[in-house]
């Protein structure tokens, strides 16, 4: 095989595994735990997801393959044996929702079918893991409510006032006129009002938080915002309790 | 039976309603319809469900039970037969989430097991939402990737061009710095100042768009916002089509 095909080979199988990215349930929380947990081993990962090494390690190749992680260091364990530590590679997001590096694709003014194509794939990732999420928050509460008698038990009640405290505005989720009023449906007029608003926090946001990445590329991003902010690290732990 | 202990069954009966209320396909559906269309028929019901009238009565029996909705107006059909319209009744929305508008529990301080119920049980709710709205975002981009040969076919392409240029900052969800770049894990520094950016932009919000809400109680709500901008309309008028 020449090495023209074998580039050519390479680069439809990463298009093709694109695709399916968030299809299979390990590769969804993988890409949960890296970004939560920024750094972990086979063991660690093994660990969380409750899953045999072997059962996780093609995971881990075809994250590898995908350029999605990388090695970050190899522990020495005990005698010869090493373990490699994993983590996101430099760039990962930018690999797997396309458009966000690519001038082409950000100043496309035409909506061709190979636009269309790429739009439309990368709306459904996206879409299924906001719902992937979402169901993790949903078997989190179910849970809570199904630990006692009649409701939460008394370790439930203590996970559940723990993220209630979380919430800087504390109550916020029960008062009338808060972020959840306004998480439902919208007028065009409100739509383009709350579209122009939030375009704007969002540049506020990322100007506060852009020495984040750089600086601390390993913190810890415990909270997942998708509308509210979801302890989701918090969750996912006390489900797998 | 006694006045008082029918109160109390009829209570009771609402209380148990309240925490299945999207866990039918056809209650969520109706939530959606009446958030965005404000008043319809039966037959209008109908023809927008795919459902005959006699499917979809009893839920509309058991949504005017709960106080959802009510009798709008009765408008003749032809000779003596009369169509009812409904709509949301004021105030439903404090009504299915009950906290929102009861002072004791915006107050409650202590997470007792009533507390802690009632907090599970309205985010369940809520979750279900999201979740079911999501769903449906997820089969219309599947329905338009399928719709031609190898991606959308012309049509398609129209309706995803459409709803593409909705967004008044054009191509936003594919910059790098966009909305969709904090829909995503944060630290906890970032979390809280995000929940606090996100705080004053919806009391700004809220303050801007008061009046929609009095001055025209039946305009319709096309959009759904959940962490972007659904056009949830569309989307479903897309489905069924």
């Amino acid at each position: 095989m020449s090495v023209k095909s074998k580039i050519k080979e390479n680069t439809d199988k990463k298009k093709r595994k694109k695709d399916d990215l968030f299809k299979s349930q390990i590769n969804y929380q993988l890409w949960g735990l890296f970004s939560m947990y920024k750094r972990l081993s086979l063991s660690e990962l093994s660990d969380k997801l409750k899953k045999s090494k072997s059962t996780i390690h093609p995971y881990i190749k075809d994250y590898l393959e995908r350029d999605i992680i990388e090695v970050k260091e190899e522990k020495q364990v005990r005698g010869n044996i090493k373990a490699k530590i994993y983590g996101f590679k430099k760039g990962y997001h930018e690999r797997i929702f396309s458009c966000s590096n690519d001038k082409n694709c950000l100043e496309k003014k035409e909506f061709d079918k190979e636009f269309g194509n790429k739009i439309v794939r990368e709306n459904i990732m996206k879409t299924k893991l906001y719902i992937k999420n979402l169901e993790t928050q949903l078997k989190f509460f179910e849970k809570i409510l199904n630990s006692g008698i009649n409701g939460p038990d008394e370790r439930a009640l203590n996970i559940l006032k723990e993220i209630y405290e979380l919430d800087p505005a504390k109550n916020s989720m029960f008062k009338k006129k808060s972020v959840y009023s306004i998480v439902a449906y919208n007028s065009k007029d409100s739509h383009h009002l709350l579209h122009q608003m939030m375009n704007e926090l969002v540049i506020k946001f990322n100007e506060a938080t852009a020495g984040e990445e750089d600086e601390f590329p390993d913190l810890e991003k415990p909270y997942y915002f998708l509308s509210f902010g979801m302890p989701l690290k918090k969750m996912m732990e006390y489900l797998k309790s």
